[in-house]
């Protein structure tokens, strides 16, 4: 249908928003010769009075995302990074509060950890610097996220993480599912069952009077408790193991009251070496990439409202 | 499960759901000599009754993502693949209809077009075979996507496209815009534009008596509404671009009632040549990878209702 | 540095090389209001006296890497860019040249093309630009190569492509093959070929009074030649279909006298059905990931010198 | 084949070898309740007589990749995986003495660490299985290389690693360069040096008589001796550093001999934050992507002969 005239119905403009993403900024401290190193990339996506920019082109109320960049670099310096969570409240409330035309601000920060190099020596530079204090490896393992919106009133922080890898070379079985004409999948008591863990949890803090949970303290026990929950757990299914990994975290700490996991089913395939005359007590495994299970579920503590979305693209 | 403390109440479970990911079927039809492609990527996400599963690890409801992979390859045998979303339609129906424990279905396909290598000659092979009919180049360009939601009484079709890339030289600006204590930007009466499109749009089909859409017809001219509007809008920011794309998608394609973009801001940044004495007008860019704009909206018919969720890393 | 042991003996420096990766420039030539584009991505590694860089510190042979990603893009105003490989040899010429301590330079050049978007129409901007000449959608097909290689006296010119991913649904067998005590492959005498060519040709040229070859001509010509000897030959072997390959560009085109070719199986598993009752005359594959085969060969013009190293990470 | 012109000369066959890519074998031996892990990806190039699967497509030499594939799951369970090293020595061999066309073989593994998860508890499987025996986390840092080759007669063992992150937050330093006149670049005495490590190293072994070396604990001293020299090093370049990290690993492991580096300078560039009226004391850096500086070397012992080659892509 290609009317141009007859005066179409112009469509009506929906949910926006904008921002400037993966900022990447390091922010080093300098305690006398011991540095402490900051490694965030920080997104910005900004909501408000934006009818006008997407019908005529008036950029009237855009502040230039740009112009976020710049923010993200010059908070490091003005503010520091103390945690994640509140270099993102910084930034949220200043957006928020700075400019009439935004109403909401959501900032997303993924943090890259490190480590110290250990050293026995010194270094041999014509300053006599140390090496040991300023040195360090990309720890490599998870990556730490943290979500902060702000919409003038009322707060919302979901930290996480991600790329966290595990495996259970035993404990774990699958058995007693449901079978159709399709099914051929083997019943087992004893496979490797491994996952990516991705996690966000939700705080039940929202402002006000109400101090702040301890965003670092926090983190680390959600992540213990995590990981705890999967080596402790004999699983009889990926959601099981799933659901004692969350509840962990629910039981544990109380400043969080949701918390939503995709898992996705590394499977180890036992490889058939009968045709080579071996057997193959459960120790060689194929590890494939595609295609892979997906779990997904949220927990919540008794009362509290889901907030977390489910990603749309497995909603 | 160990509990740490008194009585601690148990987590509530919340929205959850389960399925396998990324099923790489190819599909192959002989008209003769002459072959047909569909090669597609096939995820299956199931909702229903899980509680048991989280809970005391029962897998006495779950259909195996072992078994949701076997049926998809079935199925492109027994149904064929006419279409992403014919073919997705099949898949979701017979999850939801066939298993009492499952009640609603979410069938995504990522499909891979292939063209046909133009041949002049004939093949040396013994049987003699013509190699045009039969010999393919990938055509590398979008994906193209489908997104297929079955829940026993209503349908939900969301199909769409990604990784286009499409730029301006010129003929786009960026200036008006808002300035802060942090504003750097220089306005600009000229510069590139560029982006990777991700769109995604909602047919207001939900089944019953209504007839489906042409699926593959309306692809097409969605995404050829898309590349024109691209190119025939003389741009002052990218939201003014996006609201052109979608909104002829709106007026033109009336199964359509509402889409969604997420479009990021591939900067193109004017190098300054004058420290080498050579000037530069509008003739060499730096492309930058981050950070990136991002820019998201929703479009939608008058009076529809908006389904297509946002980014939940961006909402 | 630090000594740990008595007089150890210091180790020897041996090949080495440096510069800048993956400048990425876009030039834009305007013809009125017909734009052209060149998107490249420029690499630069550059050899000479560089023993006291690494033995003590000083730099004052090196030309900083932040200096060569200026000039590639000063180049790409001073000479534009007529072909990758035409802009290589502006660079290295200019490189070896100008400085004393450089003795070789290599230029790597990655080429995305980029196509004409078709419009009808005229865009709605106040200076009523129109919208077809300036706007583009990248091809997304295969990537151009070209490295180009100056030592003050000869060049070495080998161009290529990558990410070319083609298919034969059938006129490919695999039989008559070895077997040991762990051979357990069935012949197969209709099978899905299917591979993602990578090619590198070295050109005769090596500067002098020879006028250079027709850079894009002959791209395009030893392109068609690969396509075309895929399609048509009917296939026993992977490496029966890389041989033909190669022999019709070292055939056809005089100005070529190396090709090497990277050459992954793609596997498309033929999937049993039978579990299901149904039957699968070649018509459902799964299109595996991992593991994969690899092929690899040169061929050369009778009488010409390999110079075309394999990749080290699997010669 | 099709003949276009008149006789011509075919072209000549060059190097050539095939094999299986990224077999993922994931290696469980079981003592008691501690289980051990090796998780590796094993990728198998074969040379020979292999003339006439190319010319003519006869199989007749060709022991199929497949049939690697198999070799390396099967040689899991017969040999097991002591190290990334033997494992590769015990295939190596495999195909050369039991293949008469194959006269050389390559095997390249990479290898992904593993730790153990800490647990104060105990399962509440039905098993009543410890939890902390069977549980690992992904290390997630630098990925450990090798590469065995077999000819027959000698043996020759690159083993490596790569994607090893690494920072100085201070110690390094960048001046007295050469300048032309596209240079920009000012002269600093503070800089962030970071680096993302990629090291390969022969070792002087070659069979025969003499025991092979302790692959495992010469990986972890070679990897502590980069570590260290990177911490311990006032940088005047990335070279010197590189210079440094390879000669600390000659001297102090006598069984290596030869070492190449490839280091690519991941450049953090310090934020101009005067238009905001702030001062950045070497606090605030922007982590940038591309383009990137990437140096590359060889360090060799007095006398030993160079033979691990350069990426032919930057060689």
């Amino acid at each position: 249908m290609t009317a141009h005239s007859d005066h179409p119905r112009p469509a009506v403009l929906g949910q926006n928003q904008y921002g400037k993403e993966e900022c990447r900024v390091v922010r080093i401290t300098r305690d006398g010769d011991t540095h402490h190193v900051k490694d965030l990339s920080v997104s910005v996506a900004l909501r408000g009075d934006m009818d006008e920019v997407h019908l005529s082109g008036s950029n009237a109320t855009v502040l230039p995302t740009d112009t976020t960049k710049n923010t993200v670099f010059a908070f490091a310096k003005e503010y520091g990074v103390e945690s994640a969570e509140q270099f993102g409240i910084h930034l949220a409330r200043h957006f928020v509060t700075s400019q009439p035309a935004i109403h909401r601000a959501r900032i997303r920060v993924e943090e890259y950890a490190w480590e110290r190099i250990a050293s026995a020596g010194t270094a041999s530079g014509a300053d006599g610097a140390e090496g040991t204090g300023h040195s360090f490896v990309r720890k490599g393992q998870e990556v730490r996220t943290a979500q902060i919106t702000y919409d003038g009133s009322s707060w919302e922080v979901v930290s996480g993480l991600k790329d966290l890898v595990v495996m259970n070379s035993t404990g774990s079985e699958f058995q007693g599912f449901a079978k159709d004409r399709y099914t051929t999948l083997q019943e087992t008591r004893d496979r490797i069952l491994a996952t990516e863990v991705a996690a966000r949890w939700r705080y039940s803090w929202s402002g006000g009077e109400e101090p702040p949970p301890q965003w670092d303290l926090s983190y680390r026990q959600a992540r213990e408790h995590i990981l705890r929950a999967f080596a402790e757990t004999y699983s009889r299914s990926l959601q099981q193991t799933l659901y004692q990994m969350g509840s962990r975290v629910i039981e544990h700490r109380p400043e969080i009251e949701e918390i939503r996991f995709s898992l996705p089913n590394k499977h180890h395939f036992l490889v058939d070496l009968e045709p080579f005359g071996l057997g193959n007590d459960n120790e060689v495994y194929f590890a494939a990439d595609r295609p892979y299970g997906l779990i997904e579920a949220t927990m919540l503590r008794d009362g509290a409202e889901p907030r977390i979305p489910a990603d749309p693209a497995t909603l």
